[in-house]
């Protein structure tokens, strides 16, 4: 039990999960870029592995909270955002999975777009969880994490009404359909993390 | 940051969300009752309207939430009433929303039964709400929708059990039982804003 | 409003809760191993059966919670740990319930593999929630948990490929895909009452 914070711990934690997120994304869009190559189960693995020490941060970040009796700040904040840095983290690695598990051949154009909107949301959540302490800051990055959510969401859309349309394989939508739902739904889980970023910098105002 | 707290503008927030469902619910039975006409597209239009209105309230009520000392009731139950009620919303919009991402040509008698079932819910919600200051009334409301999402879900699995039977068409088996899934979905919502409504009254009693 | 809690009276609820989920995935098991029976009928509306008695010990442990102002730990984590038993429970009757909807005629041995790792989990949840008291013990319990939920997802994941090599039928594909997630889904949940059990005996450490 620690009765004087050391705080800085806690930020330490929170900025190494930030940074997995954007390690594992930009390996997704490399593993989407270069699908042809011999690199698809290297690249997966690598995801898995990243994914592996997310899972340890967060362990430790929350063994740390259980211990700690004075914090940085809401008690209940810290434990939301860590687990919603852990949730991004995980998504990332469940696309990645299914491309094994599903034996996918060949990625198409908007699963390339939504990764790419994954890694702009990656950059912003790293960005904002380094300047936590700089409100007007974070306030304005947590926007941004709202737009691309938005925009993910319409190029989801645009995505499944496009194979709905195309596809006469109806296990290849069942595939496809999924792969494009997580990759949004790791944009609204972006999008869960600022949300509990907004209400630390408002509280704290 | 406001000392003395004016309760009156949080109720008057939950009061628009929930008038914002009873809206929403509203214009899906027209959608699904006028299904043949011209004003398909017109009505997921206005649903989307609303459901960005919610978006607005909810981004309202959650900065008064941040910035307010004392609250009428507990901090976390604010926050989890309003964050209740705009899940309800967002997949009325999700159904409206799939109706023309999947090209739907001609709506299901099952589809038009779960959506009056979520009129009703709605109905109960702002009924609810607005009598939030008055438990007995509350809790009587708060069974009401419990028992509506028991009925949702029964009827939910008739219309995939009769999915499964009739249809041989894989990729209409996929579009509508995610249909009957998100309409479902929506009063799973409803009742999770009764589990909130039941928490705060007892809390008050 | 009891201002002395009957600590005990708490303690015994999540004894039921898990007890009865103990119930469920023995039934599970059985239904599983004995499908070509005409005991499948029997077997679904037992676990229905046990699945009513959960909400109800739910419930009351929420009315309980609601109206006790000096409660044996968190309130919060009270309330966690009262809903994470419940879903566990939800999930093995929505297992259930599928079998009989989605007129399944034999069980695959990965389906039967799976709820064999629910009933263990539900085993381990049982020793945990009795021993709440002593926390070495109750953090050994938590690793298995979490080392179940893993194991669960393998096997989830080896179901899932092999059903889309070898099924050429997308409607076997939907409806097995689902079993097999809300199979893996159960222990993710007891994997929540790991989480929600972990930090209540560090707080108390």
């Amino acid at each position: 039990m620690e009765l004087i914070p050391r705080d800085e711990k806690f930020y330490e934690l929170f900025e190494r999960q930030a940074a997995n997120i954007g390690e594992a994304a930009r390996k997704l869009v490399e593993l989407f870029d270069h699908f042809d190559d011999h690199g698809v189960e290297k690249r997966v693995t690598e995801i898995k592995f990243i994914e592996h020490m997310g899972d340890q941060l967060t362990h430790e970040l929350m063994m740390k909270l259980n211990r700690t009796f004075i914090t940085p700040f809401d008690r209940e904040d810290i434990h939301s955002l860590s687990s919603a840095l852990d949730d991004v983290l995980d998504l990332i690695d469940a696309v990645a999975g299914r491309m094994v598990m599903y034996k996918v051949t060949a990625v198409t154009p908007g699963a390339g777009r939504l990764a790419r909107v994954i890694v702009h949301g990656a950059e912003i959540l790293v960005q904002a969880v380094a300047e936590l302490r700089k409100p007007e800051k974070v306030l304005e990055y947590c926007e941004q994490l709202a737009h691309l959510e938005e925009e993910a969401d319409r190029i989801k859309g645009e995505c499944i009404a496009r194979l709905f349309e195309n596809s006469n394989d109806p296990i290849e939508v069942i595939k496809w359909k999924e792969i494009y739902e997580v990759l949004e739904a790791t944009t609204d889980k972006c999008a869960d993390v600022a949300n509990v970023l907004e209400a630390v910098v408002l509280k704290a105002a």
